[in-house]
């Protein structure tokens, strides 16, 4: 059985926390996790403040095998994800040659100025790797266990994009979906019993609720398909007890 | 000038990391304390696992003034938050009388079974005080300066309704908006120098990109109207002196 393989999720921008803008970025991220057999276990967002996002990345770095950060490495004043990152890391924040290089060529190719406030989206940790972007050209970047990626979800996604190949996955959690016409209420009991006759699952129970009617979609999770079957069959078994179809 | 006063946030479920909800809570939760005059200062998701709730929760209500959660108070084997919330705080998981009573009544009025699992809802950390829910019932509840309420939003959001008249607010930030028709990498320069000649604002810079197009949105905050105004003038100047209309 391959093993678990864990990561962490880093959302970095005041704007996120303000409520100015609506992250988009982690349900994506979460969606991709699931496909390819990565378990997320925590996601933090956290302002745009060095000793913030240095004691953050340090904290889920040793934890998880790898961690992904969003956010903070445009142009401005307020994008100070790549000297943070630099300093968790204890190396120096500098320009990187070939992302210098080539993003002078770019910009003369286009008539256009390679400001000083461009020159710093070619800032990284000293060693990092790039992580390409190809909708808008300025790197991301990974150092160690860490991948750096911008906050705009359509260049977020296609540097994932490019990160997802270079993963080690583990083994994928199966999951099956059991509709349940019931509430919470009348099916915890004999749930909690099927989940603990079935340690090698994961039982969730989601709640759903509208317009006055309450129902719940159970969900099995488990690493092989055996596991996954046979716990289902006693889910749907429980349903139709409870809730016979008429 | 009135106090800053921070809070955190802490979304607690397996189904947001993987992928499967996707939460709505957190953008609700920043609108609403940015509204009041609250800084949120750091959102976590975390899975359903005791010790990462606890852990958690110790973390971030010693550093804020409030927290704030969201998930895991239903009637299911998974719905551990109770337990969790008690164990940070070292009191006891019990039946609360009140929640009880009221519940006992209601699902009797509707001719239905009190379950073992509906009654899991009435259980709360001893001395917690309630979080009325007018939609479901089944209250949260608070302890210390913890917040605890539901996962499924119409019901989060009910709750939320009830807690903010009993918060204390700080001085709100004020905030304004310029749009800038250009890309981050023509104003990163002039705008990081209005920054360091207002240092009682904050400026951030949002970068937006849409089919090949790259613009700008810059948001000035401040704590006093002054304060805002003399930056946001100079930001309105630069933008025109960059980007003069036609």
């Amino acid at each position: 059985m391959a093993e678990i393989v864990t990561a962490a999720m880093l959302v970095i921008g005041d704007e996120i926390l303000s409520g100015r803008t609506k992250d988009k970025n982690i349900g994506h991220l979460a969606d991709v996790m699931t496909a390819i057999g990565i378990d997320l276990k925590e996601v933090r967002i956290v302002p745009d403040e060095e000793d913030e996002i240095v004691a953050a990345v340090n904290a889920v770095r040793a934890r998880y095998a790898y961690v992904f950060t969003t956010g903070g490495i445009g142009p401005t004043h307020d994008d100070i994800t790549a000297d943070s990152i630099s300093r968790a890391f204890g190396v120096p924040c500098e320009y990187d040659a070939k992302a210098y290089a080539m993003m002078e060529a770019s910009y003369a190719s286009r008539g256009m100025e390679f400001t000083d406030a461009r020159k710093r989206m070619a800032r990284m940790p000293r060693g990092a790797d790039h992580i390409d972007n190809p909708v808008s050209l300025a790197p991301g970047f990974r150092i160690g266990n860490v991948h750096v990626m911008a906050g705009v979800p359509s260049i977020f996604q296609a540097m994932l994009d490019n990160v997802v190949p270079t993963l080690k996955t583990g083994a994928k959690l199966l999951s099956a979906t059991v509709h349940c016409p019931l509430g919470e209420g009348m099916i915890g009991g004999p749930l909690a019993d099927i989940q603990k006759a079935h340690p090698d699952t994961i039982i969730g129970s989601y709640p759903k609720y509208l317009d006055g009617t309450f129902w719940t979609e159970l969900v099995v999770r488990a690493r092989t398909k055996e596991a996954l079957d046979a716990a289902r069959a006693e889910v749907e078994a429980m349903v139709l007890r409870l809730a016979p179809r008429s």
